[in-house]
């Protein structure tokens, strides 16, 4: 069985047909170092227990509790509120499956959120509240109202649940709607034909395929993606039109990344999921020239993506303006799970490469450092208004950065034919099924990503093969030892460097990977980044925060090509961080353009009133933990 | 009286008490050069009958009918359709004040309008088809539905009509539905405290109180923004809070221009006649501190204002995007109706260069040289999707510019105690009254603005003042002779020359203002424009297309400092334009950027490959008139 970590893999190790890898359960490896621990215990311990509450509050339980009939009143929120007690369920199975007996019991909520969602579920096994009681008429007519969408998170909570737990109560649930679905929606006379407007449910049918042998849904979900770019959805979704919902080009002629990112990132994971299974060349070759229009044209130096508010959507090639940035925070868990499904298809390590700089540049900036608030949009400046918020009206944020944290450990690792492949680092520790059911230990020590010595430990026998990801970030100076004798191949950045070997336990693998801080420029067709460089160390980005810069006009900053810089790692500072220090000039503009927006050229581009002084930046993750004041990733860069 | 153009002032010549200047009817002008005539002579043809057919198919007539109890069904379109009757009408009274004769007969439109307009009247003197009927009881419950900006623009109208024609039957429905809105409103007790969500009513009212010495309405007025800032609107208008609707503080202590940039513009428009009327310091001192704001950190090259789609709004200081920029039709025609009051107020030339500007690159890239598509958008740069349409569901830019056309006459001149100003020019007659009611006709022989030799004769006896505006673009080497002898005062560019002596029928005033093509920068602190100019050519900003410049990648141009330009008139371009050439470069990403959106930084920024080029550029507000493709303002500045 072939599953991603968003929905997790617990128990079964059978291969998607058309995959090179496949997962290993989140209860496989525990994650015990100074970096994601203390999130994944926050998650656990307050931000879950906290989002529960919430869903209460808000009325998305009671809108369960009232399409069973066991509460009046009107339907409260959005009409795509069931799908953040999906999330969270999902999140909540996973955070259970991996400390079970952790307070506060997580498990009791749990059971009282499923039992309101198995009262709200009709007898012909449709279930969506918002669709209950005086608006059960109007079902399936409008279909960019999220029907399927809500399905599809319900979906993989069930499947999450049931791997986490092996309890089928949420699973049971999942297949009556989707076996519903299957018999509204097809290819079959008699059938609907539709697709949701927001896509979601093609990755979660495939994952439900997978969980329960039903090849039906596998069946369903390529339906629902072949009639993409026919017209069936229309350009009738108000003034998005169809390129917002993706819909405007059947999926297999896609040549640009387009509309509203959230949708088009989780469409593609849902056809990397079909393609896993199906193996159809087009749809892989078609996922290839959208990763490459992403990665190339559309995307931040955060790993974020969806530049324009206007329509939560990709702009253009080369249009990612910082202080404007939406980047909302669900796009760049869709960019992971897409991401994490073209490595598993693959095993190439550009994809792991772009997940782990995605995970921690664009992901993780949208939960504060406490756990209890979060960011909608991530903009790469800031004048310092744009703060974490504890909850939104539309809040598919905040249970996706529980369910991306919940299920993490499982990200880490992966299993081929070849033996074990590392993806991420981290101080953890697992136990690795290989393909023939021999079970390896592997101990993780290190202090990444404040640093890029690890240490990994083998407990375990006999031949197979160890992948490590040498990431691309690391351009030179990667050394690698296996007990203590330096291994002969290359490392190439952005490959997996193979230690195929005859292993005993106790053997010690030692990689070394150099993080300098890098100075890196963008395309000159970034309009907005002309003579600027981001500061990068290791897998983080970087950015300086008025704080830690204080009596300076942060867009006054020049930083020299021969400045030097200290990394220092200071535990007093945002729970403690590597922050990068400077020796860079600021250079305010001349006292002329007091009085002009716009003026005749002078001869001097340059600004004027240069001084030296000593920068400090943070990781840009941990940026708006302190108090508000200007932010910026992109730095004028001087000579 | 003291009158605004955009409501005219065909008449009266009686001055507001705290205004410098007087306006000049439009009426008493006639512009007939190959500019302007043109247009005008289009939009009283072509634009205003097919606004007029508009209004019926879009259902804004019938609004009116159904309102009156004429016709049923449902009210059709949004709840401020009405606005754009009367806007239609302001610009219609004026087309037929200006020729009354042409074809086809707009004055029975009129009537037909007017006729519409007064049945759908209460018999209490309210006046809004959306608030009518089913909706009657909902009337003045939710200051964002523009019941107030809609009785605004009726005001407008009629003032407009009445000037126009001479008749009252406009005026007569106005004032009733102002005096209902008076007897409603107001500090006094048992009238309601409130105000409307968006500004306009404050300067009708005051027009309105000009036009029929009515000083209530002014009362009104100044009550309406005086409870702007207290809460009084709340943050209960959705997501965009109290800001973009200018309610985030009392006027008198704004500092910065906020918020819903029509709006923003309306507001300061009204304020300025409020200060025209009552003189308060406090008033004029925040007008100036917004004016500063604006022009100094929130403006366009091109006079556009509004940068965001997000709340259609004003962005962050120096938060300037091209591609992206929003910068409404309506907001350059509210910045120039703010503009024109403080103009008359103040008599600075800077607001005359500042509202000429706008004209021509803010206002006018609105409408296409047929006159029959619109800009609701007007971006700096645009890969060739941008195109102007017909018409739109929120219709408020076509007939704004329909009544910016029609009443342009108005804005070439203006009168003080001391003579005669001459704001803009254009080839064209005129009658001027003086303050002491002499006439004085004018004469101007002129190719402007394509080229800057105007030609002023004098028809009047006797000792006034002219006073020519040097404006602020000729930087260099304007001259001035009177009667053939050059004259004696520095001519200073940005304030305007006075010609104080005892005229005669007949005398010569010969006004020279060099033209060459000046490459422009803007502040360091628009990040989008660093290392970029534009070229500017008298009153003109240009810009590249695609069509003129094929084999090229826009973006790859680079004008080096050095270039040399010819300008040349081309009569078969866009209706005859002066284009401009320039020596440029083609200098192209390197090759290894095909494969990196990022890296590090190369030891050298520029970019390879330069070739020399011959572009051209042409006017920007004749831009996406040819074929669709990308365009330019802004280029890569070379050394």
């Amino acid at each position: 069985m072939f599953a991603s970590v968003a929905t997790g893999a617990v128990v079964d190790t059978t291969s998607s047909r058309f995959a090179r890898l496949r997962p290993v359960a989140p209860g496989a490896v525990t994650i015990d170092d100074a970096f994601w621990a203390p999130r994944m215990r926050a998650n656990r311990e307050s931000t879950l227990p906290s989002q529960y509450r919430l869903l209460w509050e808000t009325g998305r339980i009671d809108n369960l509790l009232r399409a069973a009939g066991k509460l009046d009143g009107e339907f409260q929120g959005r009409y795509f509120n069931d799908s953040d007690v999906y999330k969270w369920l999902e999140a909540a199975s996973w955070a259970v499956a991996a400390s079970p007996d952790a307070e506060p019991d997580l498990e009791a909520m749990i059971e009282e959120a499923i039992s309101a969602v198995a009262d709200a579920q009709s007898a012909d096994g449709y279930l969506n509240s918002y669709f209950s009681r005086e608006r059960a008429d109007q079902r399936w007519t409008d279909f960019d109202l999220h029907e399927m969408y809500c399905a599809g998170h319900l979906f993989q909570a069930a499947v999450a649940h049931h791997r986490a737990t092996g309890s089928t109560c949420l699973l049971n649930i999942a297949t009556r709607f989707a076996d519903h679905i299957d018999a509204t929606f097809g290819p079959e006379p008699g059938k609907r034909v539709a697709t949701d407007g927001h896509p979601e449910i093609e990755m979660a049918l495939v994952e439900l395929a997978r969980e329960t042998g039903e090849w039906r849904y596998v069946d369903l979900a390529a339906f629902l993606v072949d009639v993409r770019g026919h017209g069936v959805l229309g350009d009738a979704y108000g003034r998005f039109g169809t390129k917002y919902h993706q819909d405007h080009q059947p999926f297999r002629n896609l040549n640009e990344i387009v509309g509203h990112a959230v949708r088009a990132v989780y469409l593609n994971a849902g056809v990397a999921d079909l393609y896993a299974e199906t193996g159809e060349p087009a749809l892989l070759a078609a996922l290839h020239r959208l990763w490459h229009n992403m990665t190339l044209r559309k995307m931040y130096i955060s790993g974020g993506i969806g530049s324009r508010y206007e329509g939560e959507s990709f702009g253009e090639d080369y249009e990612l303006p910082n202080a404007l940035a939406y980047t909302e925070t669900c796009a760049a868990i869709g960019s992971m799970m897409w991401n994490w499904r073209m490595l598993l298809i693959e095993g190439d390590a550009r994809y792991a490469d772009l997940l782990e700089w995605t995970l921690y540049n664009a992901m993780l900036p949208g939960v504060s450092l406490d756990g209890e608030t979060y960011f909608y949009q991530n903009p790469l400046a800031d004048e310092g208004s744009h703060r974490r918020q504890t909850w939104f009206g539309t809040a598919c944020c905040p249970p996706n950065v529980a369910r991306t944290l919940a299920s993490l450990p499982g990200y880490l690792y992966g299993v081929s034919d070849e033996g074990i492949w590392v993806h991420l680092y981290a101080a953890s520790s697992a136990r690795v099924p290989l393909a023939d059911a021999r079970l390896v230990e592997l101990r993780q020590e290190t202090l990444y990503p404040w640093d890029g010595e690890i240490n990994i430990e083998i407990g375990g026998e006999g031949e197979f093969s160890l992948m490590l990801r040498i990431p691309a970030w690391c351009e030179e100076g990667a050394t690698l030892n296996v007990n203590g004798l330096p291994w002969p191949d290359a490392l190439v950045p952005g490959s997996y460097v193979e230690l195929r070997r005859d292993w005993r336990t106790g053997d010690m693998v030692d990689l070394s990977l150099p993080m300098p801080v890098r100075c890196v420029e963008s395309h000159p067709y970034v309009v907005e980044n002309a003579g600027r460089v981001a500061l990068m160390r290791g897998p983080l980005l970087y950015c300086v925060e008025q704080v830690d810069n204080p009596d300076m006009v942060l867009n006054d900053i020049e930083l020299p090509d021969q400045a030097s810089f200290r990394a220092d790692f200071r535990p007093d500072l945002l729970s403690g961080v590597v922050a990068v220090t400077a020796d860079a000039r600021v250079n305010a503009p001349s006292d002329s353009w007091a009085t002009a927006l716009y003026r005749a050229t002078a001869s001097d581009l340059r600004m004027e009133n240069r001084e030296g002084v000593s920068i400090t930046a943070i990781p840009y993750h941990a940026w708006a933990n302190r108090e508000p004041g200007p932010m910026r990733v992109w730095l004028r860069r001087g000579w």
